[in-house]
Order: C-alpha cells, then sequence, then structure tokens
C-alpha cells in the first residue's frame, strides 16, 4: 500500500454525468481525511463558467467556442440519453427525489472540504476564456503542476 | 515500485467496446495473479443488469431510466460507430471471427477468477434499479468501499 | 509518495481533444525526466495510422472498419461538437493562433523525449490493421505488457 492517500482527478469531460462521478469520488475522498487535487481541463472547464461573466473582447472562433460550450454547471448535457436537454433535466429531478446532492452542492461541498481546484491554463488560452469568466477560487496552472500534484498521490483518474 | 499490485477499475461506460476493454484488462491483470475489484456505476450498471428482471412498481422517471437503458450486456451499444446496432453486431461478429472472447464470455472468465465485481448502491438507488434486477454475486457498496479498494491498489482506472 | 514517477496512458479514445490531451500529459511527464508508456488500442489506433496506408485484402467487416475510421491523427473528429468536421478544423486553428502545438507536433516531440509508443495487438487483430499500415517505431503488444509497465508506474490514466 502506498504511503499516502491523497487524490487527483482530471475533469477533461463536460458531462453532467461524469462531473457528478467526478465529484462524488472527491467529496467521499475528502470525507475521509484525504488531500484532493481536481484539475479542469478543455471541456471540463464549462463547470466553472460564471453564468454572468464578463464580457470580453474576442476572436471569431474563441466567440464560437464560449458561445457553445455549457455557462456553469447547470447548463451541462449528459454524456448518453441527452435528448436535446431532457435527460439532464431528468436526471436533476430524479437526483432530488432521491435526495442526492445537486452538481452544485457538490461542487459547494467540495470547496467546503477543502478540495484543491486548479484549472488548465493552456486549454483556457485555447478556449478564449479569461481568469476572471471564471468561478473564483481557482488556481490557475500548467501541466506540470497537474503532474506534480499526481506524482503525490495514490489514486489518479481521468475523467 | 509499489509493493501491491491489485488493481481496481471503475466501469462508468455503458458502450459495449469501453466494457469489453475494461474486462480484458481485468481477466490479464488476473491471468496475472493480481486481486482486481470493478466498481460499476452509472451506464457501467446496464451491463449488469439481468435480461429477464422481476417487475418493480417505479416512478415515472425511473421507469423511463429502466426502459431506456440496455437490460444487459447483449444490448450495449458502441461509443463510435454504432448506426442504430449495426456497430455492436458488426464488432461481436469480428470478435468471434478472430476467436477474441465475447463480452459475456470475458464476463464469466473474471468471475471465474475471482475478479470483485462491486455496485455503486447511490448510482442503483438513482437510478431506480433494485439488487435483485441486477446480475448475482453483486455487493452493493458505497464510494468509500470504492476508495478503500483503490487505497490497496497501485492502478486505479476509470473507464 | 512512490518511488517511481513513471507514467503509463492508454489511449482508447479516437477523439482529437482526447488525443491532444493525452499527448500534452505525456510530453509534459518526459520534460519532467519521467519514462512514459502509451498503450493505444482500439480507437486509439486510428491516430497511428499511415495515411497512405499499403492495401490489404481483408474481410468485409474489417475493410468496413478500415474505410470508416480515421487514417492517421490528421482526420481524427471531436468528442464534442464536431459538426461533420467543422470542430476539429476550428481547434487546429485556434491551437495555430494560440502557438499551441499541433497534435502531429506533439506525437513528433513525444517520439523525440523518448515516450514509448506500443499498440494493442488484440485491437490491431480485431480491427483488421496490419504493422505496415500504422506508422513506424511501434512494438505490438498484449494486455500483459500494458500491466508490467502500469506495474512499475506511480500515475496510469485512461483515456
Amino acid at each position: 500500500m502506498a504511503d499516502t492517500t491523497k487524490k487527483t482527478i482530471i475533469l477533461f469531460s463536460g458531462d453532467l454525468d461524469r462531473a457528478i462521478a467526478a465529484f462524488i469520488i472527491a467529496n467521499g475522498a475528502a470525507a475521509m481525511g484525504d488531500e484532493v487535487t481536481m484539475f479542469f481541463t478543455f471541456w471540463g472547464l464549462s463547470l466553472l463558467r460564471k453564468p454572468q461573466a464578463p464580457k470580453h473582447k474576442k476572436g471569431f472562433l474563441q466567440g464560437m467556442f464560449g458561445a457553445m460550450m455549457p455557462s456553469g454547471s447547470q447548463q451541462l448535457g449528459l454524456s448518453k440519453m441527452n435528448f436535446a436537454g431532457m435527460g439532464p433535466r431528468m436526471m436533476r429531478r430524479v437526483m432530488r427525489q432521491q435526495n442526492v446532492m445537486s452538481l452544485e452542492d457538490l461542487i459547494a461541498s467540495a470547496r467546503e472540504q477543502g478540495v484543491k481546484m486548479i484549472a488548465c491554463k493552456m486549454s483556457m488560452d485555447f478556449l478564449g476564456f479569461r481568469e476572471d469568466e471564471l468561478v473564483d477560487g481557482l488556481d490557475f496552472v500548467g501541466v506540470a503542476t497537474y503532474l506534480s500534484e499526481a506524482d503525490e498521490a495514490n489514486v489518479n483518474l481521468f475523467i
């Protein structure tokens, strides 16, 4: 058994179901006393967008990315059975009925439990997201930072 | 090198191709003498559904999930080139021609080799799957059990 | 902390965005002095196909796979917002504008840095890809080889 119980999760996906899975694992590990770092990259960044972000002048293509990607956790779709947005609504409704925490509650809980959230700077540059368009409390880092975190961990997942 | 060779695999996906990959890795590791735990969650649970499961009265939304998700390994689709079910049939046929084990054989082999299969209770509650709707021989657990298993392993994959 | 910093990445996906993520991690780790092994399987093999591969006589189904899967890194689609090929072109254009390395540069850099690339023989048999249809410098191996590599590593990702 390794002598660390730190966990890292790369959240590459912008799907609601995968984001929920990532945050359930992160919260579970934090509740067990593990250090947890989540690295948000590519579509996973959409989860962190402020619904009402400051407007910035952007190039055409980055403007397109901005317009097409979900603006925050409330707008995520499902990886399967999305049905033009019906699927996510169904999933959220069943989660409420089953007293499962919503994604937003899971994110808040992760923050409260000290889960470290870091955002991939290269993806941000690429997708044209500025720091003030994303939620507060993030670190903006490169892949080297992720790798250093992963070197200190015993479980590293790519979701 | 870590002093354990235990492996864990989270099977989140309900795609035939990803399920096959997961079971090939699990069987390979078990054949090398490694302890292996597979944690089935979200769409990955569809693989474990009995084709002829006992009927339960369910709420509308959970009834929908039950009706729309594949009932067992024979009904899985592909993550790419599914073509309304043509893709999986092609894949299965080529696998037979190439003497590659079918998914069902891979699952049976994993069981014979002692691969531990655990199903995520929270996903089951959420999707409305009862224990008797899933194949026999599973443990029904929470994320804490997965994390304990992962802490004892040196390779942990999310598929 | 483990006493190895070796990394392994299974590239299962044939999506441009996931392939880029895999190669950015691989290059980053190699630049930090880590040993890195990439295991290409299923759709991930499409990345390694020569655009002008020697023709082989194949069965109908394997001919279909060959015809439908992308022939090399230039033809990959996106996991999201593919828009019949518009998405990848947009992504590549923005990457150039942002001076992010292209996938082809990332692959070349990985080779230069000594990233070990191994291709899953079982997937190749299954999809009907011969060794001379894939780029040079690959090892053709089974899952046991991947597992041995992973046993020597401290970070193992499935992408």
